[in-house]
């Protein structure tokens, strides 16, 4: 593995999830493997898990861990060629790429969609220049378009917990207050898409997400319809892909609650936190026992010393 | 110890003292203890001392830390039960303490009161949330109506300077000009209560603390005639418990300054810091051989280690 | 060593960068050193190449790191002696500094000019207040008026590049839409007077600097005529000393480009970063092979490494 930035850059999602599994069991095991190499993790957003459970993976792995806050710890940067700087951005990512790639061997990115600019947001600025210029491998910390490590986490926590060769995975929209980005849907998608799953989407007409990422799983726009027979529920919500970042409806009747989680098949409820509750899934859902929603954050570090560990015997 | 909330979770203050001491002359003695621990420190409010002291004397015990500020790393957290979520909180303390709980060997939690609302403050809904939720022991870096980790070093910076078997201790009320919560002042009336000292405490009218933590503890509203025969001069600033949250003098004739030191019996000047100088308490004071101030942060490092200690002990 | 606050530390320039260089063939070598040995990190503004090859450095020799950002994780500092702090400075620097020295083995301290006032920004009142107060090592990490940790990292980069036993070493002005401190030039002049090499400086009317830190090196107003044979071009912007911290001209003419490169002998182009581009240089010159500006940042791992080896073996 050379990068971690999306599903593309995984040989085998089963390999990755059962070695995940494996390292759940012997955390501190490979503690030689990242001695004396260090993991930059650069915060353009906020974050909790990702910030808690990445340094706790590497570190696990015996890595040294630099967390830097983009825009509070440092300043702002520049990510168009050519710019004349003149503004409020004082470094262009050119350097600062290639100067965090001298300082650190993997270096971690979390930049979100800005939801102004779909081409721009697609078209993952961010980690492209970081790809171009910082030399080291890179892992995605949710980029504008993807959260693979949020997915991988996902994947594994379905195969902790699935009780049939092939469950029905439902990804269902689910309403919120502010626009929010595609990134944990589309990576989602990409890797159900790759998984022995039967993988269906429900969601509001007009919240159909790129082809890019959901290839031909079948979209049903009843999610009542969509929830029958479900072994996992997974929900999120996300902003609209062609009226790109807008909100087309308060969605209200879209949240989940006992009597549609009572029209799957016993299925387990899955998001990524964080979770608005009773904006978008009631508490009666998410303290039940069929929450799998801790489990998976929890998770989150085994995805992430998985990919840390594969990242580090390629270097 | 199964949690550090309180005096309460200590069984013996004293022998607690003694084992701080002995940590302090040999710091690097138990760093097995914490291999392969992780102390998650999350910050609700600013902090100096307890961040650096609390990372420090964690890292003497070989454990890694986890920093975390709220607000600024990370979202809001809301702490209502049954909660519609569509205002500016994007997470419900129930997931982050339950998620905390699962990267993390111990936490350690600031926040602050909000004096605002007696009744929620004095609730300590933070602690008691994350005590319901995270499954792991926790530690208090200062929370709405205590803080022992200080109240911990002021008791050893107490047993290392103390000339008698049993020292007059008062704790002064100092003016301020903005209005501070109680947790300084409840909680090192709590210790001291459990201590081998003659305590006595001295306010203007009004500044009565809540009789849940100074017990029969004699009250004095003539500062002048507390002082006298004092061996420790405890002084903090705290605003009114009963009209919660008020300043209700500026109380500046309520400054220590030399002067009223000369009362004591050659005492010991002692403030949790930050001390705003010549408001609080005058320069003469604070850069006299009888100022403790920095020892007492100092301790500020045994203190944590020898809790960081126990808590490991019971995991 | 008994702190790096300037040039004025070192014994020998030379030793120190060929020090340096046999550390970064083997940057794990000392370990054993930093055992136990904790540095704490001081920000009152942001920091990203200072705060992560500084960060590194002490990892790499073993030590523990514990970095804080004044005003965000904790609260503001008085520097006046005898202040009445009644304003909204919660601690004084007195505190502050000799707590930080309880807890840590060497403070690094980053504190930039305020540019309002010449005499308090260049008696360093912060790094001074620090030196009386806490009693440890100190590590300039930028200060009011100096930089050296950028400067020697700028002789080791000299030191691998030059090709002539004396270069001739132009350190020029550059525009820039804000007032900028001195600190990094005078810096970069105090180093240079101490080397072997021609050192020249080059700025529009009205931008000399201090003559306490550029000595008896010649200024030239016209900057081609500067930059002719010249072996290294180090840019920078600063702000007017004499008419203190005011633009004086927008100096666009003043930008580096390729054909001013051109007048020199092959040569180099550094700058200490972040560096705007086409603002202060062309993207021409940065992304051209005789840019260092890479390499410099890239050194400031082994100035921040060295410095500490020294500082660690002085304990």
């Amino acid at each position: 593995m050379n990068h971690f930035l999306s599903v593309h850059d995984v040989d085998s999602i089963d390999r990755l999830v059962n070695e995940a599994i494996k390292i759940k069991k012997a955390p501190f095991a490979d503690q030689s493997l990242g001695q004396n190499k260090t993991l930059g993790l650069l915060f353009f957003n906020q974050s909790f898990r990702t910030r808690i459970s990445t340094q706790k993976a590497a570190e696990n792995l015996g890595m040294k861990v630099i967390s830097l806050n983009i825009g509070s710890d440092s300043w702002g940067l520049e990510m168009d060629e050519g710019a004349l700087m003149d503004g409020n951005k004082a470094e262009h990512v050119k350097e600062a790429a290639a100067v965090l790639g001298r300082y650190c061997d993997i270096i971690g990115i979390r930049s979100f969609a800005g939801l102004q600019d779909r081409l721009s947001d697609y078209q993952e600025r961010v980690l492209e220049q970081f790809k171009k210029h910082a030399g080291v491998p890179l892992v995605n910390l949710e980029s504008a378009t993807r959260h693979p490590l949020q997915s991988l986490a996902d994947c594994i926590t379905i195969a902790e917990h699935k009780k049939v060769a092939k469950p029905k995975v439902v990804l269902t929209w689910l309403p919120h207050i502010k626009p929010l980005p595609q990134a944990v849907a589309n990576s989602f998608s990409e890797w159900m898409c790759g998984s022995e799953v039967e993988f269906v989407i429900t969601h509001p007409k007009g919240y159909e997400l790129s082809p890019d990422f959901i290839g031909n799983t079948p979209v049903i726009y009843d999610q009542k319809e969509a929830f029958e027979g479900a072994h996992f529920i997974y929900g999120k919500n996300w902003s609209s892909y062609h009226q790109y970042g807008q909100i087309l409806t308060d969605g209200r009747d879209w949240v989940v609650d006992e009597e549609k989680m009572a029209l799957t098949d016993n299925g387990f409820f899955m998001h990524c936190l964080p979770v608005r509750r009773n904006l978008k899934v009631t508490d009666g859902v998410l303290d039940s026992p069929q929450s799998l929603v801790i489990d998976q954050a929890a998770n989150r570090e085994w995805s992430a010393q998985v990919v840390l560990k594969e990242l580090l015997k390629s270097l």
